[in-house]
């Protein structure tokens, strides 16, 4: 971490801060600039993450050296992670492919979805149960009725099933249901689920918040590892900017910069970034050519009849011819799409 | 609510929509345009919110005429509401000061704090006990000591309390506590704790979210409202944007547009806005001269040794000065600051 | 176009609207809704994109229901337009590249770098003469003397050159030695120089402003298009969010937009946009498997001594392995990296 | 400027950049952290703005510990610049009212709003002739006949004149009517306009680029100062986020901000930034108590009849009601509306 002083300020504003630095167990090194003063220091400075810095006299700026996040960071573990779930790997050579209803609807839906999904080639059903809207007069969702029709559903099919928890008292409720727990954006810094989540032995799902940086991001996932779960997968779902021909504008570049950031698998959901089912095909093939290790989509066997979220919701026969493209693109890239099933 | 649609689309597609929305009991009138047919809906389109438009053929946009949100808007309720809380009015024409630390750290500093804020002539005191703070390392707060320590120096120096709720099962224990209960700007859109917010007996400050639109602000107030909850107040907070001198950037023109949507107060809190404590003067005048209710403000006796957010903490002979200016701006707009006290 | 009016005002109030509509050569057609009423305009209504709607007493919204833009939208022409150069085409099956340097910095390393990136498959030279930097502290390029380098250079190789025009005054000038006119970001929405453009005959590249809306941009493309130049190619270069781990954030899913919306071909700069070489790669992936036009590229043989953004320069190595891998991606989506010399 | 490196990189990697930068004539000082080496650059380092610091190896960050501009900080004058054209000073502890139809329309319009905010106390008469509008078929202003009909109804009223420049070749006119010459936001970074506007004699009013973060807009202003036109004004009119009830968020925050990082006076354009006349009067309001030196206001006497911007344009009465509440508001900060006539 380093610290700029204004270069005009007295000796006694310096060694003020400097003491107090020191009585923490920090080293120091000084630079005397022509206008600036500048302290370096050394030691585990995530300590000083809430350090009133600026409360010092003379204090113009604090820079940050090291990265705020450790468990989640490339340099703490230099090997990519892969999440194993039954027969399913994600973060490997294989992409893996996460599809279903916006919102589980009926015992039918679910069942089509689910036979046809499995059939082109998906992994892992998804589907709400609780739906968070921002709507009170919304849909919102079967509750646990939903998650054993899809839970049954996915049974039936081979599938793994993810769906999103809204509240520490649903987890051991959601825990007994899917296969991996998502948390979705508006959620990203609900820290207590955060908290709670990480002490279950379960994959999570992070979803990125609409307004989070890449590094809050990572602090989020942070607070599950930091509480012993390790298998955190993370979602890029779009930023919130002020372009609004699309929903979301999805930040691709994301998916490299974590990459490089971090050694979590990342995930990318172009149905809700783009709120637009023509956008999604395109979407998903470029989030395959950027990296990504897995796509998360909506679709929908009547999106007409959908009751959440239809406009983004991809017809099932669209969702099939993608999927070979989508093949194509992996392969372009040195990967390939995880849709051949070892057992079911 | 006006849908158009394509108009070289065949009448069985425009017939197709307006028989699925006469069966839902809507009447419909239709313009036809030189290359757009419009269809008008008529009835109450809130249940159409999450209806899949753009899954009919043909459908090119949806045109909300109407708001979405009802109890939370002025058409609903054109008096402004008015909060009373013991001898305290928020929303009426004194504008109230909500003053005190971003987290409580002992029994000294909340009682020296108390102390001060309550002589100059705040009336409630503000602190947290449960902090949700971007990273895991990072102070977390004192919990339910923390409330004890300021509940009693609120009583002592006759100040009513505002903390933060972040849990559904921390909700009863805090309404023991405090007088207002506040929901952070991280869970504007915890839609789960809104609604049992909702359903308790206790005025709520309910923040804005860093990338919330204004109409999904009320709208999440509407969760609030719409469990039986009226004693709503809306905070607004700064919004996140590509400029980063300031932490975020306040919205004032939220002030006089939410005036004009809803009857609910607002109140400014520049603290957590700018993050820096230079700023906090200038923008609480420019707050209160564009119309807030109150400003919720945050000091410290020693900023240098604040556990938390220290740079944008006030010295509490700073807040002082500030006060008489602040007054002088209420005056200008025929206003006044919620200063005498009616009993202590 | 369709007005809100709020459905209490009296009837003078619309009738006051509607005469002047009317007056203007408009057919009005008029909904009664529950507590608005709703006027569908029918006509030319672009004429009344100024028209100041909001003064009328009652008028609550103002809904466009047709594209602002007209040469532009593929309404008006389905066919996409492909743009031929010499040998190159823009806008067809093939993907083209442009790469080269941010500046002319001297003979030799424009010449060093023309004959590697056409060697690697390059069909267009792109650097700066005049560089329009946010400091006037910085290289503010060699002018004149640097389009000469590189017109030879490009000659030389058999490469067609692009180059940013600033000022109207330059625009002759530039015409002499550019193939294509580049539009920078910054002169995005400066309109005078739009419409001069406008009325040469030299195939132009528009630059995406930093906080421009697809709208917005394809509106700036008609002004040059309403002069009667048609030869028009967009480039998606990042736009301005709160993220700051990349420079902008390049927002891919503006391709399938635009394609959508606009016959123009569109270009990609993922070297402005991410400011960080490292991404360069993976998102060059990402916009070809996203269907974007072509590709351009930051390159030089030491970017150490660069003189403008070397950190988002690519080694010319690493150029020549991108290239194989786009020429994968390409032909994964059907297309292919436009490589083959016809001529040179 | 301090310099991250990677602190697992060789000897050599740092060597090679740091004889790189002694050659430029910087004395260097390096500190060893944990997992970091830092090196502090001494000098005038306002050179290395474009030196391509990332294309050294192991090179992980630039901080900026000098602002990039120098003749508009704060820290090069610490006295506030004070503009003085005629009787008017702006900059002063005098706020000043700048005021006018967003375009000229005629000769009769522009006399009567001119007589009217004169006699209210405006000082300032503004006035579009050379309109830039987004799109090409809004209404383009009336040219310099516009400029002539605004110079002599200013003249017969006692008002000086601010109008908007878009073209170098157009400066030497504009400056013939104008007192003041506007740069508009669209040309914040229009860096040639910059530059010869920095040449001439005359009074600017710079306005901040709609995503245009502060330091770019004091290095925006930078490069006209550098030019020799040290009198230069700011102007503050919203900035572009995801709101969309607002036309733009007007950025309040940055007024005290660049009081303290510029001596620069700052006007408010409320009129363009909210894009609603009812928000006008409280953000005008809210400005001044920032500390903004003066306001710019769009009026019309009708503008149920504007040919540009009638929603936000202000009616003549109501600016007139705003005008005594806005010298109360001064007051209350310390300072004046300059509204009384030293001459006529």
């Amino acid at each position: 971490m380093v610290i700029v002083m204004d270069g005009k300020v007295k000796e006694s504003h310096i060694d003020n801060l400097s003491e107090k630095l020191k009585s923490m167990g920090f080293k120091l090194q000084t630079i005397k600039g022509e206008d600036k003063t500048v302290i370096g220091i050394i030691g585990d400075t995530r300590k000083l993450l809430s350090f009133p810095f600026y409360s010092y006299y003379g204090v113009v700026d604090v820079l940050k050296v090291s990265k705020p996040y450790k468990l989640t960071s490339r340099e703490f573990r230099e090997l990519s992670t892969i999440i194993r779930i039954k027969e399913v790997t994600i973060g490997g050579q294989e992409a893996v492919l996460m599809a279903g209803p916006c919102a589980v609807e009926n015992e039918e839906q679910i069942d089509i979805i689910a036979r046809k999904v499995s059939a082109i080639g998906a992994r892992v059903l998804r589907g709400g149960a609780f739906k968070p809207r921002t709507s009170p007069y919304s849909f919102q969702g079967l509750g646990e009725r939903g998650l054993k029709m899809m839970s049954e559903a996915a049974k039936k099919y081979g599938l793994l099933v993810i769906t999103e928890v809204m509240a520490i008292e649903h987890i051991d409720m959601i825990a007994n249901y899917a296969d991996i727990i998502q948390v979705g954006a508006r959620n990203m810094q609900n820290f207590m689920l955060l908290k709670e989540i990480g002490k279950i032995k379960k994959p999570v799902m992070l979803k990125r918040g609409m307004s989070a940086t890449i590094e809050e991001f990572l602090l989020s996932a942070e607070y599950i590892l930091s509480e012993g779960n390790k298998e955190v997968m993370l979602c890029e779902r779009g930023i919130r900017t002020f372009e609004n021909y699309t929903r979301n504008t999805l930040d691709l570049s994301a998916i490299p910069a974590i990459k490089e950031l971090s050694h979590l698998p990342i995930i990318v959901d172009p149905s809700h970034a783009t709120g637009r089912k023509e956008l999604v095909g395109p979407m998903s093939k470029a989030a395959i050519a950027a990296g990504a290790d897995g796509l998360i989509i909506e679709v929908h066997p009547n999106p007409e009849e959908a009751l959440s979220d239809g406009a983004q919701s991809l017809e099932l026969n669209d969702f099939e011819c993608l999927i070979s493209e989508l093949e194509q693109v992996a392969q372009a890239v040195g990967r390939s799409m995880n849709r051949i099933y070892t057992s079911v």
